[in-house]
């Protein structure tokens, strides 16, 4: 059996439900809290653990391992993971790319201040799929790939939808183009533009009275998000909405089209693809997995900010070394 | 530009070359020798490297910072790797699943005994798919996992086939069986025999004169190889079986069929997929990646025996850890 690791959640949305089911699944971890902003009463966790207001944390300092901190990426994780990393080993989800190099900054220099170590951008992308694309470039230096989401719900768009007026609700799927998909797949290396690798779907409840056709040209032309991609929009009811489309599915693939041998003769081909039946629930399981290399790794004496191109593979799993070479390789 | 690493390669057959013709895509190797247990002047290396004797292999010592032992797992590297390691940090392919534990035993007292970093069992299985069964159970650890090889050449098997009586030449084809992928890509975890997952297709060129019935039942019939699997055996000149069956390609995927939510009630799916044209060139190509690996641990002070589990993925790739979080994160 392995060592026990103490955790906590900060946050309890769709990601912080996701890593507390992730937990119950690795008898390894025991959960000591659940942190909120909200009022603490308004919670019911599934794990029956106790909630600590956000604002009493520090009474945690000391009697957790890791903290798992699940905030969104635009306003609360950039502000957050650095705070937390002072006084916590913590593990986030950053998932702004373009702002990766700075939150990573950040959150080294908190973290090596109080002597803690943190991870973060896990999940699968950012996470497994920068993986993938490493271990595809690095195996094959000459080369070209791709990456492609979906077919699953982006909160983002989703989002963006809901601010338009005249809306009551709304869901948005990312959908790769099939020939863009059949073209890579064949071993082609093409040149795609956006518009060519994804189409976007929206489903949309309207406010009775709403000039539909109107809305349609708003979605469709909204810069940024929609402008640049085929984009259906079909309305449906808000109860239609909240029955077929309550779930929050994903996936994608990340492939790259390699040439080695003599004049780069022979193609070789690799690619890490994800069907997710739920997207928070599997961005939970990859958190509290590295949960746990964190916890190895600053028990080792490690600090500072890391992310998951850092970690050797064999701290993810709850297994000794001698198991995984006699099970998994 | 990343730091300069010298190299040897011990063993010129197909790896060997795989390795050299992968070194060059990587400048920041330089390949200082091949080493040989033939005649060096009977070897003319693509790359123009020189040629030293095996038993001169001493002279090495000190010009190179790892040396790729690429002899055959049966009897070649189980007494080769150690031997090495003792002199050299040393990268390895060693296949023979069942034996690792042992060879990684052997390895390591050697490695350290000399100071030096040795990694062993690295190609794509063992080597990728161990990795991908890794990651893929430390997310989800409800569930079950699949590895499928082929279509490709499998050696061993051929080999197996040209050791009968009145065999000339011949080339096996590992086929994974349709229905089985099929029923595990749509989620299913079914429980499926060594014949039920992969069937083998046989290339044979005869001897004139040879009684083709009786070598077919011998072949079907041989225990290990090809007792437990629907095999099919073609004969064909062996005009056509060195034109049209010269390659070596291979692949495979390693699937993950796990469950994660509350009861379990979301289906997560994980795949790794390699589709070779050369499956030497290919394992060389992740030789030479685990090679700066290894130089790089070692020049940290590193010693002793690792597999690819234990590797920091960072390490594998050329970029600084700045430009792999703005390129690959």
């Amino acid at each position: 059996m392995a060592e026990c690791i103490r955790a906590a959640i900060a946050g309890y949305g769709n990601l912080g439900r996701g890593v507390e089911s992730a937990l119950l699944q690795n008898p390894d971890f025991s959960l000591a809290a659940i942190v909120t902003r909200r009022d603490p009463a308004s919670l019911s966790p599934a794990s029956g653990v106790k909630v600590v207001r956000e604002a009493d944390i520090a009474s945690l300092k000391g009697q957790i391992d890791v903290l798992f901190v699940c905030g969104g990426s635009a306003t609360d994780l950039p502000e957050q993971t650095p705070r937390l990393a002072e006084d916590f080993c913590v593990v986030d989800s950053f998932d702004t790319h373009a702002r990766i190099p700075e939150h990573f900054a950040a959150v080294d220099a908190a973290a090596k201040k109080g002597g803690n170590l943190a991870l973060i951008s896990v999940g699968w992308d950012p996470g497994l799929f920068s993986l993938a694309r490493l271990y595809e470039t690095a195996v094959l230096p000459q080369g070209k790939d791709y990456t492609f989401w979906g077919r699953g719900i982006s909160q983002g768009h989703s989002d963006a939808i809901r601010r338009l007026p005249g809306v009551l609700d709304a869901r948005q799927y990312t959908v790769p183009v099939p020939e863009a998909v059949e073209a890579v797949r064949s071993g082609e290396c093409p040149e795609l533009t956006t518009r060519q690798k994804h189409r976007r779907e929206c489903y949309v409840a309207a406010a009775p009275g709403t000039d539909l056709e109107e809305l349609t040209r708003q979605i469709c032309s909204m810069p940024n998000y929609f402008a640049d991609y085929d984009t259906t929009v079909t309305y449906v009811t808000l109860e239609e909405l909240r029955t077929q489309h309550k779930e929050l599915p994903h996936g994608g693939f990340v492939i790259r089209n390699g040439r080695s041998g003599p004049d780069g003769r022979y193609r070789q081909t690799m690619e890490l693809r994800l069907d997710l039946d739920s997207n928070p629930f599997f961005t939970g399981s990859v958190l509290a997995a590295c949960g746990r290399a964190v916890v190895r790794l600053h028990r080792k004496g490690e600090t500072g900010c890391r992310t998951i191109l850092d970690i050797p593979p064999a701290l993810l799993s709850p297994l000794s070394g001698e198991e995984l070479r006699r099970e998994f390789v």
